[in-house]
């Protein structure tokens, strides 16, 4: 039976509050320390999800009680009060009052995160009765969000916490959320709200398949007709100014944005607004009125995809660029190329040479591609560093061998496609992968940067996506984010199910794991 | 792809409009008359859910235009203005101007809904550029709904509709829902926002399965604590008046309530406010100190159970009161027969008796049982006319055949468990389904009064019922009401993925069929 969740932390009201009374002190300086905790527990972990390396928390209960409200940065933190990223983390996480802060921050506070982002932090809360003190160090927020998961609110209105300190980071860099707007058009609150949920979950990539064959949602600068034709409606279109958006809600909760374009399959919509950008396919060496893939052997096609990759790794800041390639139907390529003037044994060099050379064009543009599995398959010459994802459930353990043993980075999401559903709890089976289980050196091992838990379009839009998504994709969450060792099921289920009460009771519309309720759903 | 969804109907605005001109005009009277169409045309049927059995469209274009507004009720009409139904219903759907609507209803509009209303209706809408008429014979608004589904809005903003004429009736008059309110509490705006998506498909059943093992969240007035120590808390409970305002809402759009009491097995949470009326198991002899079905050996229980019958059935207008008896747990019984004064050969009596005192009892009160098929298979002597509702998938079509040919009326939910869900589009299965497809008379057929959709609540509640019913259980709501003939898929799906953006437009989070969208979908 779920337990009754935590209290929502009344946050509008609360910051009316504070801003009424105009509170915001800069506390004395504390600098970096080690928690020196008095004694040490483990008792209160079952409200943590995903579950910290180090959690040590005393009986001794912290009154974060109505006050005086202290937030502030330590003078010594090399993040000071114009870290937008941290004032902002407080403002969601930290709304309580008699609570003094001082926060140790990486540097690059501001800046957009990246897979070499340090995610490690640590924080230390302790005091009496009168007072609470909270030492942060962290460069993404994470810790707060740990925090935030340890405050109870008791019947009488009060917020308490127990002395605590965690020493924590993640087992993966890469933990992602997979989104499709092409099969199903996802308004931006949608995406907004999948990134809140992110946040709670410790993920930190939202890989964002924003085009395929149904639409092209993308607006593009340089290339305007490709959404103007290839988009579900003009209503069904990400501007600019929407991407923006989605990017600097992600950068405040330490998420990357991945974009993805896949192609040279999956490109129908593409066709609407780009002349002669497909593939005519052939049928006994007539047109047949339909279009295959990308087509490789126009330079018009090169000049085009260099512009819009321009533009793309302009618009998205992140290192990285996913490039698609999977299920290419190459044989509306081969039937082409016989009604061309090349040559019988250019024909796979022409295919070869179209994926490389916009590998080629990412490379240039000091960025790194992210592939799906079929391009390692089908390609002989991946560019060293191209990050290779793996979907294909089947095996997956001996491709993830494969590809690191060819010294490969990459991403795993075989087992973790949330838009396949069945009856009952299917959670566990995501929660008991195993991303490392394969026989690989240390080395190899190593390529494993991380995993992605998939929600594909075509039977999911904003109406069902986030009770499909969560808890689900939780427990690909604390998969990524977790000691290996987290792999008790009974012990998962009672922090997940307060999870999902929190998450709901955060106004993330997350579905039940089983029978039971939450004290706080009426907002659903 | 998912076609554009009709232009939603601005019922807010023009209702602020309305009342702000305070037209409200009693038109002139306009008797029962067949329709006279001038031309007939079926090709605006793609917008209609469920099919009607007759719908005759002229290519006519007739303009529900701004300016002045007619609704009222013809003099003859027996349903006079004070008919609140049909009131309600113009004001849900009529909202458009420059209509004139005329009405006959059926006395008993105001009246609670049962299994013999008249459901047959009727309505013609002609007129010309500069008006539009409105007849309609109807006693449950049914025929509303159909024409509000063949109301387009043009670009312009402008409503029109083709001139038409439909005349209708259900093939079964118990065509239902069952809602499970026990393994997770639904607050009450999510069961009205289910009763609104169950009238734009023609349900007319909210089969409501109040408590069960789990949780009592019914606030019974004899029994207060039933509920206090029952539910899962003090938030989570049904109050009288919440009782009333979803029994009340039912009623305005033509729907009955059918509470569900399931006993003598799933009711642990009864034990919890209930003295002695859970029969104690026994272990070698012992108390084992766990509870099995409702005591049958003791008088006291048929006293509660008396009351608590009697509370319902005063609280819940309807005939039927379903009294379950599925699955239950005989064990218990018979390891605390043993234990009792009674002699071994009174064991089956007990259990029979028990079954049969409680349906003389509902018999008493004047109301009709129904109880799920292991009453019928468990039981010899079960009480004339009582309904049984068969749940088990396997072979049911046999249980169909049985059931009836030993005169017992029959309610059919067992291919439609819509809790149970697969990856894909499993609406086809539950329309595909033939009720009577079974070897039996015609008086046998005549048996089979309906069916019903149920979403059981062990893995749903507020965050996901809505799209995990819509739009699968408008693929029942069609199969219940419309002719046996109506199995064209093709043209099925066309008209759903229409219906289906017409809930979204209205407000109904209903999922989507397959990649596509729908013009108005912001809301979600």
């Amino acid at each position: 039976m779920e337990q009754r969740g935590l209290g929502r932390l009344r946050l509008p009201g609360l910051l009316a509050l504070l801003a009424a009374l105009g509170v915001l002190v800069v506390q004395a300086a504390l600098g970096r320390r080690r928690a020196q905790t008095p004694r040490i527990s483990a008792s209160r972990n079952q409200n943590l999800w995903p579950l910290p390396v180090t959690v040590r928390t005393t009986p001794r209960l912290l009154y974060l009680s109505p006050g005086n409200f202290f937030f502030g940065h330590s003078p010594t933190s090399k993040a000071g009060p114009s870290c937008a990223v941290l004032q902002e983390a407080f403002r969601r996480k930290m709304e309580l009052q008699k609570l003094e802060v001082s926060v140790i921050m990486d540097p690059e506070c501001d800046s957009f995160p990246s897979i070499t982002s340090d995610e490690s932090c640590e924080y230390l809360c302790h005091g009496n009765r009168l007072f609470t003190k909270l030492l942060v160090t962290d460069s993404r927020a994470r810790s707060l969000e740990t925090f935030s998961q340890l405050i109870y609110q008791h019947s009488s209105g009060t917020f308490t916490a127990n002395e605590s300190n965690i020493v924590d980071s993640p087992r993966f860099p890469h933990r992602g959320i997979l989104i499709d707007t092409s099969r199903h058009f996802l308004p931006i609150k949608t995406i907004l709200k999948t990134l809140d949920a992110m946040a709670f979950n410790k993920f930190n990539v939202l890989h964002w398949h924003i085009v395929d064959d149904q639409s092209f949602p993308y607006q593009s600068i340089t290339f305007p007709e490709l959404s103007n034709k290839g988009s579900y409606s003009l209503s069904h279109v990400y501007t600019p100014n929407d991407v923006r958006t989605v990017i600097e809600y992600a950068r405040f909760r330490g998420i990357r944005v991945l974009p993805e374009f896949d192609s040279p399959g999956h490109t129908a919509s593409w066709g609407k607004g780009q002349k002669d950008v497909l593939t005519p396919c052939y049928h006994s060496r007539e047109p047949s009125g339909t279009f295959g893939p990308i087509n490789p052997i126009l330079n018009s096609t090169y000049s085009f995809l260099s512009k819009l990759f321009k533009e793309i790794s302009t618009v998205f800041p992140d290192k990285f660029i996913h490039l698609g390639g999977d299920e290419v139907d190459f044989h509306c390529w081969y039937e082409t190329l016989l009604t061309t003037p090349l040559h019988p044994f250019l024909k796979p060099l022409a295919l070869e040479v179209g994926v490389e050379v916009v590998l080629d064009m990412i490379s240039a543009m000091k960025k790194t591609s992210i592939v799906w599995q079929e391009v390692f398959d089908d390609e002989g010459k991946l560019t060293p560093g191209t990050v290779v994802q793996v979907w294909k459930k089947r095996n997956f353990h001996m491709k993830l061998r494969k590809i690191t043993a060819a010294g490969f980075p990459v991403i795993i999401s075989a087992p973790w496609y949330l838009d396949l559903i069945s009856y009952g709890e299917d959670w566990t089976g995501y929660y008991l992968v195993e991303p490392l289980n394969f026989a690989g050196t240390p080395e190899q091992k190593q390529l494993v940067i991380g995993g992605e838990a998939c929600i594909w379009g075509e039977y999911v839009d904003a109406t069902n996506l986030t009770p499909r998504l969560w808890p689900r994709a939780s427990a690909v969450g604390e998969r990524l984010w977790s000691h290996q060792d987290v792999t008790d099921l009974e012990d998962a289920y009672r922090r997940l199910i307060r999870h999902r009460c929190r998450m709901v009771g955060r106004g993330i519309a997350a579905q039940p794991l089983l029978p039971g309720y939450c004290e706080h759903e009426g907002r659903m």
